[in-house]
């Protein structure tokens, strides 16, 4: 089972990212959690460069996005709130998986390491319902993390980290293993 | 007095520039409003370069578009909606603009040239009001395009476009005029 993780900062102290590396290090034999690192070279989303995955005129970095995003069986993404709003980047991403096939009926996981941070948490999940996406039951999971130590291995350690993110793998695996559901097409429109 | 419009698209054909391109053609004598052409060029927002705007280290691409918006009596800005939320590419404008000095008690307008697009318009007045930008009354303003034509001559040329945007312009010289005000600052944190 392949699990995508998508950290929505580009902060290399990023406690999202160090979190989501944590639920690597935990994840058990047979669940593979790869890190996506290629947010940071996503070209703006234009729709005038929108195309299909098999046109070589797609730029190469969605090429690859779309291929990642494909080959998961359940896509888990740690974001921050900025200014009360999802960071540009990580929605730039979102805004080149919509014109694809991967995201429909596609199991995505929100985490919230951050209890303040309900704005960003709701744009998300209201994009990603508008994306036909299957947002796993009880997202956005709340994570507890400790203090000070961010990083991936301190994370892993931490007791009450670990619990959370233990049980956060286990919903995902769940996730994965039920077929795909395909809610309906609703509000994609809306002018260029 | 001058007014920055900022479109939310890259399209070439986006009826959102169109329209920010039919208000510079309508705008009194006095009045300058400069199309801000470099969404595209802006680097992902990163916290580790978000630095001074006198810090050599800051990315150019930011430090113009400080400069731009510092200069600017009152921002204009038409966005499209992407998957019921901000397109990525502006939002990460804004993002940038969250550790400068140039956004508290800046007026800036919104118009909706889509009455249905909601979503993208609440979460930017959010995002506005949590940078304490002071967002001028009656934003989002609705502005009437024709059914085909999309080209800024035309639109400054349609009876009802043409008199839905004299009447958003009136608005706008009115609030560059106005004292800037500051609201109070309020949940610019969230973590990295």
């Amino acid at each position: 089972m392949r699990i995508l993780a998508i950290s929505g900062s580009l902060s290399v102290a990023s406690s999202n990212t160090a979190l989501l590396r944590a639920v690597a290090l935990l994840s058990p034999d047979g669940v593979a959690v790869d890190l996506y690192e290629g947010l940071g070279e996503l070209p703006h989303f234009n729709p005038d460069l929108d195309r299909d995955l098999d046109d070589p005129r797609l730029p190469v970095a969605v090429c690859d996005l779309r291929g990642r995003v494909g080959a998961a069986h359940v896509l888990l993404i740690s974001s921050p709130e900025y200014a009360h709003g999802v960071p540009g980047s990580l929605k730039n991403a979102l805004d080149w998986l919509v014109g694809g096939s991967e995201m429909p009926g596609k199991s995505v996981a929100l985490v919230n390491a951050s209890a303040h941070a309900v704005h960003a948490q709701a744009s998300l999940s209201e994009t990603l319902r508008t994306m036909s996406a299957a947002l796993v039951p009880g997202s956005p999971f709340p994570v507890r993390l400790p203090g000070r130590e961010r990083r991936p291995e301190e994370l892993a350690q931490d007791p009450e980290t670990r619990a959370d993110l233990r049980a956060l793998l286990a919903v995902l695996v769940e996730a994965g293993r039920a077929p795909p559901t395909f809610p309906s097409v609703d509000g994609l429109d809306g002018n260029a």
